[in-house]
This record gives structure tokens, sequence and C-alpha cells, in this order.
């Protein structure tokens, strides 16, 4: 089955990136403008590091979200199953 | 109230990063390794891209899991709220 990818580009603290991806451009460029304003965010509480450190930073930091909601959602759907239909 | 926090050392794509935050070491190492290996992960499929560009692309694909992962939640915890008690 032929799988439609998307190209399309964003800017992400000053810099273009091509983002590829099967979902839709909206999506895409919202994703990008979070990891943008995470980037900024670190900057600003760590001027003094350079960008990638602040990239690695921002990674870190929506990867401990990620981790938690993680664990939010795997609860919630064990709860889901203890409820039964 | 006295916020404690801790400061652990972690290596990420071969540079060090000193981690502060709340949570508990083991937590914040076990993240710090998803990082490390996402950008890794990109590294092996985009090889010419500078490390700022491989973690910035590391970043914007955990917020795209993540946001996913927040529509899915939100689905779980509407399911759960329309079961009710």
């Amino acid at each position: 089955m032929a799988e439609y990818k998307n190209r399309i580009a964003v800017d992400i603290y000053d810099q273009q990136y091509t983002l590829v991806g099967a979902e839709n451009p909206e999506h895409m460029r919202y994703v990008a403008r979070l990891v943008d304003e995470k980037i900024r965010e670190i900057g600003v509480r760590n001027a003094g590091l350079d960008t990638t450190r602040k990239a690695v930073l921002a990674a870190v930091n929506v990867m401990d979200d990620y981790v938690k909601l993680q664990e939010k959602y795997d609860s919630a759907i064990q709860e889901l199953e203890q409820k039964g239909n």
C-alpha cells in the first residue's frame, strides 16, 4: 500500500527544518511550534548554553513529560478495563 | 515549603549534562537514556546532520509522540467520565 507523506518546511529556533510525515501539515507545524517554544523557554533560563545543549535539554524536558503522561495513560486504561463494559 | 531537588550528571550523545529535578535519580537517568537513544536513532537515519539538528529533530519526534498520547489520554479520561463511578 502506498504511504503518502507530507514534506513541510518549519522554522525552529531560527533554523529551517524539513519535516516528513504522514500527519497533516497543521499538526506538524503545531508540533514544531511547541518545540520552538520549549527551546526558547530553556534559553531564557540558561542563556549561557549553546544551541545544541538547549535542544538536548528541550528533548529531555519533553521526554520527561512523555514518560509521566504514559504512566497516567496506563492507569486510565487500567481503570477503564476494571470498569469493564 | 522547602523543595528538595536532585542534581545528577548524565551522558547524552557523549556530552555530560547536569539534570536538576524533584524526581528520583532513576527516573531522570531513564529519561536521559531515552533521549540519547532517540538522538542516535535520528543520527543513523540522517548521518549528515550536525548534532544541533539531530537534537532538535529528536525533540520534534518526542513532542509528536507527546501530542498524540495527550489526545489518547484525553479520550480515555472522557470515556472514564462517561462511565461514571
